[in-house]
Formats: structure tokens, sequence, C-alpha cells
């Protein structure tokens, strides 16, 4: 699998909320960096963000706008969409991936803080 | 020259400050997305934006940490320093590029716009 494909891999299992088969992807030391918020590291600290907030979505969609790679470096530019509440909410982002044998190692998100926040409380 | 070389070649003429030769590389309405903010359209359009900040500082350097493309799609994620009231200020962004015939017809830089503001008034 080339980097794009695992980071597609990656993103589709999110999407399904299988957090097992998403952090099976990442290296032991992956930072993830949620820019405006805060970062965690390795699959304990993806899954200590992740599981409580997919938790309370009944359903995810990442809608992929864009991907490119070179080297090991894989940039999206996304719509993640989380179904909370019976309402769809949708934030719009760009990731940058790091791949390091295979597995990701740097997952780093680019959004507006603010914009999420309307977005969950509008 | 590649898409990559032309966002390339763009922001080095922004970092001189040149808003002639960015503007000749860009397509009459080429979309300038800040996405947490507003987007403007064509060369007017970016210099109504970009010619009063930047007169505002007395240099500008925006430093390119990773830049990859694939067909006509440019990602790069960046530190954008500003020197202002002698003071350097600096914000983290990722930008998408689309490239239409040789010129830029999409630029959307996705970063916190609370993180531009602290980093402004800080």
């Amino acid at each position: 699998m080339t980097p794009g494909e695992i980071v597609t891999a990656f993103i589709n299992a999110l999407e399904r909320r299988d957090l097992d088969a998403a952090c099976a992807m990442v290296t032991d030391d992956c930072e993830y960096d949620n820019v405006p918020m805060a970062k965690v590291y390795g699959p304990a600290g993806i899954r200590s963000v992740l599981e409580p907030f997919l938790a309370g979505c009944t359903s995810v969609e990442w809608v992929m706008h864009h991907q490119v790679e070179g080297g090991n470096v894989v940039m999206n530019e996304r719509t993640d969409r989380f179904e909370i509440g019976g309402r769809w909410i949708g934030l719009g982002v760009a990731g940058l991936f790091v791949v390091t044998d295979g597995k990701i190692s740097l997952w780093r998100d680019y959004f507006d803080q603010a914009m999420f926040t309307n977005a969950m409380t509008g």
C-alpha cells in the first residue's frame, strides 16, 4: 500500500468507528495533533480523544475532497461529518499525515476551532 | 513548471510582497478562501485582502514544512510568519491549491482564526 492508501484505509476505519483497526495503523509514538486544540501520542492517546467523541455519534462520514502524497507525506482536504443527536454537522479540515514503515507516525489536522464549536452547538 | 513549482513561486512572490508578480500567477476567477474568515475572487480580490495586510508588515516569511502534489492539486503545511511593529508572529496553516493551465485557480487556507487573532494581539 502507498502512504496515501494507508491514510485512506485509516480514515475508512474511523468512519466505521473501528478504533481497534485504526489504532493498529499508527506507530506506538504517533503524534495526533488537533492544531487549535491539543495533541496526544500513541494508540492510547488517539483512543482517549476519539473513543468518547465517536461514541456520541450515530454515524460518521469523512468526505475526501482531495488527497495528494509525496514520499512519506500525505495531505488531504476533507469535510468531516458527524451525526449527533439526530443532526448532521460538518467541519472543513486539512490533514497532514506522515507514514513511517507502513504506519502513520504523525496526523495533524488544521481547522477552525470556533467553526467546530459553532457546528456542535448550533 | 509543475503545479508545485508554480505554488512555490507564488509564495516566494508573496514573501517579497510583490503582489504584481503574485497576481500574475492566478486565474481571472481565482478563488482565495481563508476558510474561517472570507473568500474573495480574482487578482483584484486577492489584492484587496493582501495589500493592506502586507503593507503593515516589515517582513514576511512563509516557512514551508511540507508540500505535496498530485495532478493539478498542491497542498502544503506552512508557518506563515509576519514581522509587524517590530515583532514576529507566526500562524500554522494548511493550504490547498488547484492549478489550471499554469495558473492558480483555487487557494484555500485552513487555520484557526482565534490563533491568528491571538498572535496579532498577543
